[in-house]
């Protein structure tokens, strides 16, 4: 990318919000350098878009939007120089670093009035965007339980351990839990932030976000020195999803920004999971809503997240099975005898033959061994399993 | 159906074990009173199914079956008259009161060597089983958490305050839960029990099994009398599973009972659930299991079973919402400036404005009416937003 290119995109960073489609499509539609162009000669959003061809400017809306009144503030050039000594650049499409899947962005409908691909990335950190290739957003819960803090700690432990990217948001709760786990495991975690890379919200995290800036990426679409708003938090969700293959959901409310990540998610065919908890919480009900009614996976743990996303035959998990039980190793003719002999009281060797459809000379031989394996034991004029036996095939829970 | 016939079954309920499919579907293709003739005059199974057609006795088996040992013992007027005495009455397919679901047991692939449409069912208390008609059984482990007790007792609770019938296996754990829910709402439930449905098991249950024969029906299709036996209990589960629309699980482990009742419901395309729970729980390891790789709809409540179980159209559910908060009562222009307006710095009317892609008195006019409404406050030369109003959007949990 030309520097003139860059530094409209470092003016558009300024001026517009992050997420707004408006501006975005336009910068993508007709490049940066002509819309800040437009911006500066014409003194307005408004101006620019009369001056467009019919269609560029569908579905803009009608507000009288006027970027410029501060346009003569920005001076592009100081603003990245002040940047750069902050041990902060600037990301653009086009850039070696630029990842690529928020390219996806481009021409989706909008959600909460924010979409589209950013103009740029401010970033912190020796995390190269481009490197990320197996990243999965892990997001929740503000006021998450211990159990849902617990479980996101453990995927981003998971995650990191295997060398996999977590992609969060640095809020209470369910985030720094996913982010502190991966940090755990000296694996790399990008933090997404609503404010400037070069602030610490909330203020309560600045020492996880510095840690995140030692040794992983801090992100924005909002300039350096932007405080979080609203606006920003939903623009920075559509960024999450974007950056990852894949977002978890671990809790969230029925009404939740997690699950604006999650619908960012699903329209750009990323795989969307949830972990599921107790009905009884209401921070699993989202979770739950969107397993149930927006087909949401299902995910327990970090193995199974890295089953769902990764290549297809890749990480492929073995189905979960219980240890063998005693039985397991009997021949199967003792088995079916077993099979029939009574839990209480005590049934003859003719009964549990007839039971087993076997006759009663071969079913007293396997009575007989089944009772040198203490599995059977005698009781009155019959036979009976031992307790042994029957807490062996308890622990099964087949019934 | 003749005497002759339902006298024949008796018999063959006496002297083949439930789920026994090379008996049963004999006797299906062929009668019950030709099958229970040919035992007589042959002696055994295998003479009879010698001297049948070719084919009949495909997946028979060929293990030396010997059911005529004690044929003779066998009187089936003399069973038919005790039961009676005892309030058991023997329910056989063609009478009114048979479920026909039961029918769909018919030639179905044998799972755990059990299967097919049994000869009958020993029935006693006052529920018709021709009048369960909404029917769901609710399944799950032995050794239930408190948790999965709640849930279980819970949805018993819901079904039968809607007049829907529960269905269970009377078992320790979820079972009785659920029969204890169905009961306290003064809703039908029927126990499927492994034993003679005179018989109690397990013991300490003979109270709960007393008021299950009172109010709703103690079903099986052991003859009484019966003890429990392993092979009774995998017979077992496809009764519980056909009887019912639907089969919810709501805890269970990796290797589970109620995972075979499932399988069953599976086969019979009756609708799978499960309800999920913690993943750190071993107990809602095989629930989660049957969501992820076995298409088990995920359920958080009686309602939630009901729609899925439902004909379609009745009982769908309004997707669940979050009460509005104090934004949503705003006009539309004014939730644009609130949204622009920063969490923490304060920031001038101008930079809102901006943010808010609206013109500068406009956007005074709004944060004036933003601060009566005490939605933000005044923090140094700017605005921000106030306590309670950031409490009101934490609250949302959209980040």
């Amino acid at each position: 990318m030309s520097d003139a290119d860059r530094l409209a995109r470092v003016a558009l960073s300024h001026l517009a919000e992050p997420g707004d489609v408006r501006v975005l499509r336009l910068v993508r539609q007709l490049g940066a350098t002509t819309v800040y162009e437009g911006l500066c000669a014409h003194g307005g959003l408004d101006a620019v878009l009369d001056g467009m061809p019919d269609g560029v400017s569908d579905g803009a809306g009608g507000a009288g939007v006027d970027l410029a009144v501060r346009l003569g503030a920005v001076r592009p050039e100081q603003r990245l120089e002040q940047a750069r000594r902050a041990g902060i650049r600037f990301v653009v499409p086009g850039d070696a670093e630029w990842p690529t899947g928020l390219d996806d962005l481009a021409d989706q409908p909008a959600l909460h009035q924010r979409g589209e691909v950013p103009v740029g990335l401010w970033v912190r950190g020796p995390l190269r965007l481009d490197e990320v290739r197996t990243a999965v957003a892990v997001v929740g819960a503000r006021r998450a339980t211990t159990y849902g803090g617990s479980v996101a700690g453990d995927l981003g432990q998971d995650l990191g351990s295997e060398g996999w990217t977590v992609v969060s948001g640095a809020a209470f709760g369910i985030d720094q839990a996913a982010h502190r786990g991966a940090l755990a495991a000296g694996g790399p975690t990008v933090a997404v932030l609503a404010c400037g890379v070069d602030r610490a919200y909330p203020v309560r995290h600045s020492e996880l976000l510095d840690q995140i800036g030692d040794q992983g990426a801090v992100v924005s679409e909002a300039p350096p020195g932007a405080t979080p708003t609203r606006v920003r938090f939903l623009g920075r969700n559509r960024l999450i999803a974007g950056l990852a293959r894949g977002t978890v959901v671990v809790e969230a409310a029925v009404r939740s920004g997690s699950l604006n990540t999650a619908g960012w998610a699903e329209r750009l065919s990323r795989v969307v999971m949830g972990v599921p908890g107790p009905v009884t919480s209401a921070l699993s009900q989202g979770v739950h809503e969107l397993i149930r009614t927006r087909a949401g996976l299902l995910v327990t743990s970090g193995a199974e997240v890295r089953e769902a996303v990764g290549e297809s035959g890749e990480h492929l998990l073995a189905v979960p099975r219980a240890p063998l039980g005693p039985r397991d190793h009997l021949p199967i003719r003792h088995q079916q005898v077993l099979d029939a002999v009574p839990v209480s009281r005590g049934a003859t060797v003719e009964t549990i033959s007839r039971g087993a459809g076997i006759g009663t000379k071969e079913a007293g031989t396997a009575l007989g061994a089944l009772a040198r394996a203490g599995l059977i034991e005698q009781s009155g004029a019959g036979w009976r399993l031992s307790d042994a036996a029957w807490r062996a095939d308890r622990a099964e829970e087949r019934a």
